[in-house]
């Protein structure tokens, strides 16, 4: 059945031909934009333009219609007006086609009677010509190692992922997509599925549940058909890959906006917290904090506990900053526990008893900026393999690393993290706030993102998503032993 | 009085002279760190450098003790190690100092019966002599009219500012710094004054009460020596300008990292948060919404109630954004109320069908996408004149203004933002999110706020900034009627 499911997905993510309806010479129509980003994404299928005018383009004939297509085509992407789609169906699934995605709106989120007539039509339709739909009113399908692409520019991911992403919305679609780029999140595959007409959240969560690309499961839902159902395979599903999920219209305002968008009935907050919870899935609130967990899945390993160790004050003025992350990671429900006594006293052996604070945040007093950075391994290394210690964050401003520490260079500072995340087993993480040097960020990020050491911009985030993570492996723990 | 006191902090801003002790010619000593900074800074007053090894740096002499300069001097800055620190007071009275600001640290935050007793020598000592001292344990005052500058390098401030920024943190205070620099904040007075032996919290409050360059006072605390007599203070002073605070250590960890970072004895936050919201003071738990509500009180006109619009869609894909934009409003406790009948169909006849939302989120549907640019000013000014509302929230993620929007150029679309901005007089806030385009993000924000609208990153943090200045609003109507 896994392996049936696999097979079923294969014309999504993977289709050997696909037909964009829609396309035009005008660079700025819906379908004109799904080809060029295809081409830019190498998309290593064939490729089909069909338009209202024949001409040529991108160096692609445009055709009429799908039927003037020379061979069978298994996923077509529509971005016509509305009217037109029922009708279109005869001609996929006259060419053979698996899938049809609809970009088009105006259906049931219209909350008109002909909108709701038109995808209740196109639906009884499908299914009785034996095409799935994804859609309508949905951007569609992200797979960088097929080069399926959303119908906006992005630049290329490098190498293969393992965060497959489902969502409701097509500019969430986009945006978690950009974000995942800058941030070092790299997808195994992305869908967006709007109104859900046929195929909706539980299919797409049923197949990464099985998908062996996937390892973590993120998604923005606004309302779900079966709820029930919904919580049982999440349970499932999270027995062995983490399921995120951001649920919006969590209030009243927000559920009316969802009834709009997607035609989503979106229940209670508390319920859906409730029923998330239960199943051990990790719910969050925001974009940011989708994005930042994503993250820290993608790189940490297993968390045993939620006992926090905190460094700072590398390069200096580091007790703002102790004070600080004490209070994000307790916020959060981490602990900040004291350090064993031996822990402290051989801290106390190496840095310097003035500026320095040795307790749990420990501040490493400058000394990075007035002794050789290669002296910060050691307290950092004493830190995290305190037995009373899960995890350790290191936090410390952009500035502290470029200005004072600039002759020593900020790579030997990076150098020292990787060196100690090599070292020992436990997850460690790094707080860089960006402050005025973004493009300086971004190398750092990148540097430590090659061997597994997540960056947040600020310690709230931070805090956030390792919790998240904690929360996860909890529940894991339980269900292991249930199992076992 | 107040004459008074601006006179007094006149040698802490605008020192006629300034000398540095602990400077040298390496350049990595935080004395002559200090000296390059105010020099970049272009310090309008006289410059002295003294160090313990005579000799000629930056052009500047190197004098071996303060008495050796030839005039008298207003402010010292001192960076040596503890011990010589009493002597020193001798020097700096004998030479006419007004103030002397103690970057060096290891008393009483140390924690330590030998720096508990030399702070409280040194605090003595400078009472004896008529010397006002900021610190120990601080990183002193950045003041862009007159040049005095912390020591960490930072590009200069374009124009004079109106945010004071108290602050207990060194680290702290130069990170806001650079944050502001990055987002668009500017600054009247900086100062961080760390364990606060002499001045502190309240003598700069009652500075920036009456201070005519600042409008606005932020600070970051830690603890009080007076509480009672300090939330008096911001009373009286919130009943003019507007006061922002964020209290570190309010939770246990926290309160711990703090007793070692500045010696303050943090108490409970519910008593803090009662205290400060009683006083009219708004309470902040970030630096980043510390950053996000001054830039709010820095750039929107006063705020005459909770109701906000919502318009998203600029480009495309404004569905989710509706949703998420009245998730985070709500969350804040502002309301998305619907809008008026006459709004609505006016909308309607403008908008086009399909993809639009007509309510509260305003979904415009890729109006600017499909149709030039200039038909966005009408759906927006109809909106943000609807009697029922009070403040407007733009959403747009960057890519949808540079992807599909580039030939006319996102320019257009953002001097639809400000033709809007000058039409009326609402405040109006824009959130962007800068996904992968941080340096146009830069610039979209600098151009912005030019005409004072305060751009964010996320909805949520505008959400939040902007419940925080309606909150301020609603006490000042209070208590505006009160002296009425």
């Amino acid at each position: 059945m896994e392996l049936g499911k696999v097979k079923d997905f294969e014309p999504i993510f993977y289709p050997n031909s696909v037909a964009v309806v829609g396309a035009s010479q005008n660079k700025k129509k819906m379908g004109s934009i799904y080809i060029q980003c295809l081409l830019d994404a190498g998309f290593k299928g064939r490729l089909y333009a069909v338009g209202a005018k024949e001409g040529k383009s991108w160096g692609l004939p445009i055709y009429r219609n799908l039927r003037a297509i020379p061979e069978s085509i298994d996923y077509v992407i529509v971005a016509i007006p509305k009217k037109f789609i029922p009708d279109l169906l005869d001609d996929c699934a006259a060419i053979g086609a698996k899938v049809v995605q609809i970009f088009s709106a105006g259906f049931s989120e219209s909350g008109s009677e002909e909108g709701r007539r038109l995808e209740a039509e196109l639906t009884r339709k499908a299914l009785n010509l034996g095409l799935r739909i994804i859609g309508p009113n949905c951007v569609g399908v992200y797979c960088p190692e097929s080069g399926m692409h959303l119908p906006r520019p992005m630049p290329r991911q490098e190498g293969r992922g393992s965060v497959a992403f489902i969502c409701q919305s097509g500019g969430h679609t986009a945006n978690f997509a950009e974000v995942g780029l800058a941030r070092g999140i790299k997808f195994s595959k992305v869908v967006s599925f709007g109104n859900g007409c046929d195929l909706d959240s539980i299919d797409f969560l049923e197949y990464f549940a099985v998908d062996p690309e996937t390892k973590i499961i993120s998604a923005y839902l606004e309302g779900i058909k079966d709820g029930p159902r919904f919580v049982d395979v999440i349970k499932e599903v999270s027995k062995t890959k983490p399921v995120i999920v951001w649920k919006g219209g969590r209030t009243e305002a927000g559920a009316e906006a969802a009834r709009s968008h997607t035609a989503a009935i979106a229940s209670s907050d508390a319920i859906w917290a409730a029923a998330l919870k239960q199943a051990g899935a990790i719910k969050v609130e925001s974009l940011e904090e989708l994005a930042d967990t994503t993250l820290a899945f993608q790189y940490l390993p297993r968390v045993e506990g939620n006992r926090a160790a905190i460094i700072a004050g590398i390069g200096g003025a580091g007790g703002g900053a102790c004070v600080a992350a004490s209070d994000a990671c307790l916020s959060q429900g981490l602990e900040v526990p004291p350090l064993a006594e031996e822990t402290i006293s051989r801290l106390k052996a190496i840095l310097p008893p003035d500026g320095s604070i040795f307790r749990n945040p420990v501040d490493v007093g400058a000394i990075a900026l007035f002794r050789d950075v290669k002296y910060l391994f050691q307290p950092m290394e004493l830190t995290i393999k305190d037995p009373g210690i899960d995890v350790l964050i290191i936090d410390t401003p952009i500035s502290q690393l470029i200005g004072p520490l600039s002759e020593q260079g900020y790579d030997a500072v990076l150098d020292t993290f990787i060196a100690l995340g090599k070292a020992q087993s436990k997850p460690l993480i790094v707080v860089l706030s960006p402050l005025l040097r973004e493009a300086e960020w971004a190398a750092m990020r990148k540097k430590l993102a090659q061997v597994q050491i997540p960056v947040y911009s600020t310690f709230d985030r931070a805090a956030k998503a390792i919790a998240n993570v904690i929360q996860y492996w909890k529940f894991r723990a339980e269900t292991d032993e249930e199992a076992a």
